[in-house]
């Protein structure tokens, strides 16, 4: 990581040439130090406020983020507040994957499949329409406050930028039991958002704004075009990824990668788990890292094919590798997840004071704030341009799943924060802008990140509770009308959660009455019985391995249900 | 990490810009998803390998990261083989501390503690044997070489780096169920020796060369005084580490960390397994983490202290939490340290083709191979200079361990292996050292890596075999003489493998005679009573937790002891 110049703030780093490392490598000791002391410090704080409606563990780490910067710049005399500078690289390829790979493992498969459409349609239209939102308004809205003299690429940079969604911390504001078609939804969403904003940034980015706009236009469309090439090639790319991550050894993504190394001799005879858990485990954390970077490396969007790989690896690898390798798989990669997270907001939270930029931007606090301010209402706006049409037009099509006011407002409201990804992609931009715009960019980007983190993050969770359980109590599965609930809970087979076998009694001459009221369930019915016939007997999965009641596979489950 | 220039091998790098990543950073993520994508591999054939008596891990990705470097050299058009150079603060900061802490969260405690006295031994006195025997030895070889015009530090550097043996490959090569002693022998005493080595580096990098030589023999006394200064102050460093890792939320470690900032209210509402496993899991890799960082910050032996975090973790902590941590816990330290370990061996391969650093180097490949030679024979006379010695010292005084000495040869035979730490020490001595010197001193130390992983390494698995139990089958305690087995067996309780009341029934007037047979055994049985009478109760531990025969815990337990 990069690193600020000497410190004459830390009396421990002269004292330090007799450790057990190279000299010049002292800096770097002791600022990893303090940063792992901040992690427990995070995490000890985030168990205290548990229980706590409005503080969660982004917010918590963020707040402490920002005192230790503040105490930094303190201790370093307004010379510099960071102790590991942002590293756009080190979060790319390090950070974000196994916490998007995460989401991926854990994400009801049975609540995301079903709304699978809603959720594309969210993820790419809705963030070109709050991306065009977004650039529009900034580009009449900034003359008006003063802050001019940007190029048209700038705005659509803007943009991309601030139509990129923090999925992190929606991952910790919104609860996949008490509230799990918002969840689905909210979260899905994020996903596929992430990857639309960051290939439409780094397309703006390649555009040459010097010729009229009709062609940029144009070019823009190509942009589209492209993102859909995109999520195509991605579809095969995850679905050779699947193949790669389903048989119980993941020999056969070898097979994929170093094609014809091996032969179908040691597909029967590599069975992982016979050796070793930690060899298991290790090839299937590696293979998903490897997607990731394959996908990264081959032009596609990374998040959504470890995204998926995380999917499928969960609904078929994860049930043929050893019992001891379930509970780890489950817990560690949480862990890992867990740790990235709070490290991430620790970062911003510590890089919002980065003295040097706010001395850069010569913009004022107040002209600084109010661009802000503008962000954040375009924000707003661009979200709700997209969510109430959305929403109320998929109403129409879909009537099982009738997504009421309240819940639309949710929707709208969890999509608000922005995080990491934005701070990521302005410091890209500023990379290839003036200084003194790219201190403007970053500035405000970070006023944006905290005020929407801190504030709507912890509004959200009292707002929820306001809005959709004053009057009731949530249905465990969701927010069904509960006359259809039961149909649909007969559909799906449940295999997500317990009873997998009960689906077998159901009665056909149900079916198509269903499948007329219930098009979308239909849908999902017929994949559950493809997936059931043909894809979990050649790729495993639950039902397909022995599972002996009251063993400790399901006494785990018990725990991994208890505590999810 | 460091990477070398830029690539006109890498054809999928021009295609790289449209991909969600900065531009810049095209070139690390192709590296990176080649390292995984070989990972894998490494993975895949260690598997193959697994039931080879030749081959292991280290030899496996050693050689293919060789194979690996060999082609980027021929892709590079002989401009370079490294994918990723080799950086020590990456191997000091980040791949050591993890596998460490694995070694001693894995080991078995009972050995270990048994043969304490003999492991410190070996590893401070015999290091240092050896560390003069190999520096006098190569000063007075290399002019017989012809490779002069080296000063004296430089010759104290190498003896230095050329004592440091590798302990990562020991534990792949012994077996710690075949032979538990040697096993806790070699192994602590590599740990010991890594610390030793290192502090004994970084002392002759500080001494001034330019007075007489009397004041600096004084002053590597000083070194020694200072070695022992170092092991004290960690013994009070370990301790409170331990006293931070003991309790079962892991916050009284908080509270030495934030002095005074929790209460004991919170300690007794803290129980984080309640909430969530993944923050259990993640407080006791970060305080085992931070306890390593804090070491190197006060200049005491990381290496050392996160050894001991992890025997304490796991004597202590690990039966503290919930019984998914414990499984967690296990496999993923364990996956953690199997990857990085495979990591560090391809990591060595591929650099060994440093095609700069073999132009660097002036001396012919004649020479290199001669001083790689004198510098191997040196290395097994320093080693065998002290094990036979002491070994038959020790017998003098411990009688109920008697080593003879085809397990001498062998305790010599496993040490004699140079690992990563030795390539680590070796750039960081070239860096300070002329650029000719320094690539002398690294292509010497590569070549010598190189030849006694791959070799010695090989054979010794054979030699085990060959040596030890050509006559007899291993007991499965290890290498007592049956007489006082039986007798030692009771003394220890057996804690750390079954029935842990048995020893509950040990009659007490057989203990005189025993603590005269066996004084060694004698000390540890006190402290087995003392942890038992005090230590458990207020820490924790087996024993101490509702402990059901055929639950899932027990079961998990089996699992652990079928794979290790």
């Amino acid at each position: 990581m990069a690193l600020p110049g000497p410190p004459p703030y830390f009396p421990l780093a002269s004292s330090f040439p007799a450790a057990g490392l190279a000299l010049d490598a002292s800096l770097t000791v002791v600022s990893v130090t303090v940063f792992v002391a901040l992690l427990c410090l995070c995490i000890l704080v985030g168990h205290l406020l548990e229980n706590n409606r409005w503080a969660n563990e982004s917010i918590t780490s963020l707040l402490l983020g920002l005192c230790a910067g503040s105490l930094t710049l303190l201790a370093s005399k307004w010379r510099s507040s960071r102790l590991l500078a942002f590293d756009e690289e080190l979060f790319f390829i390090y950070l974000l994957p196994p916490i998007i790979f995460n989401a991926g493992f854990q994400v009801k498969k049975k609540q995301f499949f079903h709304n699978f459409s809603m959720i594309v349609l969210f993820g790419v239209v809705g963030t070109f329409i709050s991306f065009c939102l977004i650039s529009v308004g900034s580009y009449f809205l900034f003359q008006e406050i003063g802050a001019t003299s940007f190029g048209t690429q700038y705005f659509l940079a803007i943009g991309a930028i601030f139509s990129a969604t923090d999925s992190v911390c929606t991952l910790q504001v919104l609860n996949q039991e008490e509230t799990p078609l918002l969840y689905s939804l909210v979260f899905g969403e994020g996903v596929v958002n992430d990857a639309t904003s960051i290939v439409l940034f780094n397309t703006v980015q390649k555009l040459n704004f010097n010729n009229i706009d009709a062609l940029t236009a144009l070019k823009l469309l190509g942009t589209f075009l492209y993102l859909f090439f995109t999520s195509t090639a991605l579809g095969v790319a995850v679905s050779s990824c699947s193949w790669a991550l389903q048989s119980s050894s993941a020999l056969t993504g070898l097979i994929f990668f170093q094609a014809g190394l091996v032969s179908a001799y040691t597909i029967k005879k590599l069975y992982f788990g016979r050796h070793s858990t930690d060899r298991e485990v290790a090839i299937m954390f590696l293979m998903a890292y490897l997607s990731y970077m394959l996908a990264q490396v081959c032009s596609l969007s990374g998040i959504l094919t470890i995204f998926f790989c995380g999917v499928v690896m969960s609904h078929y690898t994860w049930h043929n590798v050893t019992e001891s390798s379930r509970i780890t798989t489950r817990h560690s990669f949480a862990t890992i997840s867990f740790i990235l997270e709070t490290f991430i907001f620790l970062y911003v939270g510590m890089d919002a004071l980065d003295i040097d930029k706010w001395r850069q931007s010569d913009s004022s606090i107040r002209t600084t704030f109010a661009v802000s301010g503008v962000l954040l209402a375009l924000i707003m706006v661009g979200r709700a341009a997209f969510v109430f049409p959305l929403l109320n037009i998929a109403k129409c099509f879909q009537n099982n799943a009738t997504v009421d006011f309240r819940q639309q407002f949710i929707i709208w409201w969890a999509g608000l924060m922005r995080g990491a990804v934005t701070i990521a992609l302005s410091y890209n931009q500023s990379s290839s802008s003036s200084s003194k715009d790219g201190a403007f960019l970053i500035t405000n980007s970070i006023t944006v990140v905290l005020f929407s983190t801190v504030v709507f993050g912890s509004i959200t969770n009292p707002l929820i509770q306001a809005t959709l359980f004053r009057h009731s109590k949530p249905v465990p599965a969701g927010d069904y009308d509960p006359a259809s609930l039961e149909d649909i809970r007969l559909l799906f087979l449940e295999v997500d959660d317990e009873g997998f076998n009960e689906g077998r009694h159901n009665p056909s001459n149900r079916n198509l009455g269903l499948l007329i009221r219930h098009p979308t369930s239909a849908v999902h019915y017929f994949w559950r019985k493809f997936d059931d016939k043909y894809m979990r007997p050649l790729f495993g999965g639950r039902g397909f391995v022995p599972f002996v009641p009251g063993s400790s596979t399901s006494m785990a489950n018990e725990n991994l249900r208890l505590e999810h």
